[in-house]
């Protein structure tokens, strides 16, 4: 099974910013791949299985930012 | 013999961009001390000898911004 889910993600504003988000967020188990959006800050991510959203924004705010 | 000397750098939207300037002028031969106010973009640099501004731009440059 493969799950595409779309979030929003507040506060970054530069390549290094997508790197971090993108960096935590693939370490979220089940995750396979993450494609993020600097000029909406839309994160799309792609898992084996339905994410619990609350690790999605656990990771996200490890990063330093919000999910919207 | 110590010298500061202040910069204007044009660019840096977050800590992330901050921390890739200070990385990258850091290392210019002669530096000693970097440091970056985010919000106005000054960029302070202590050194042992005045540096060659062509030096400060190309580690600027090194990190993704510009010099003003």
């Amino acid at each position: 099974m493969s799950v595409e889910q779309t979030y929003t993600v507040t506060g970054m504003t530069c390549g290094h910013c997508v790197a971090s988000v993108t960096e935590e967020v693939q370490e979220v188990p089940g995750v396979e791949g993450v494609d993020v959006v600097l000029e909406t800050g839309q994160v799309t991510v792609t898992s084996t299985e339905p994410l619990d959203e609350a690790a999605v924004r656990a990771a996200v705010e490890e990063a330093g930012y919000q999910l919207a």
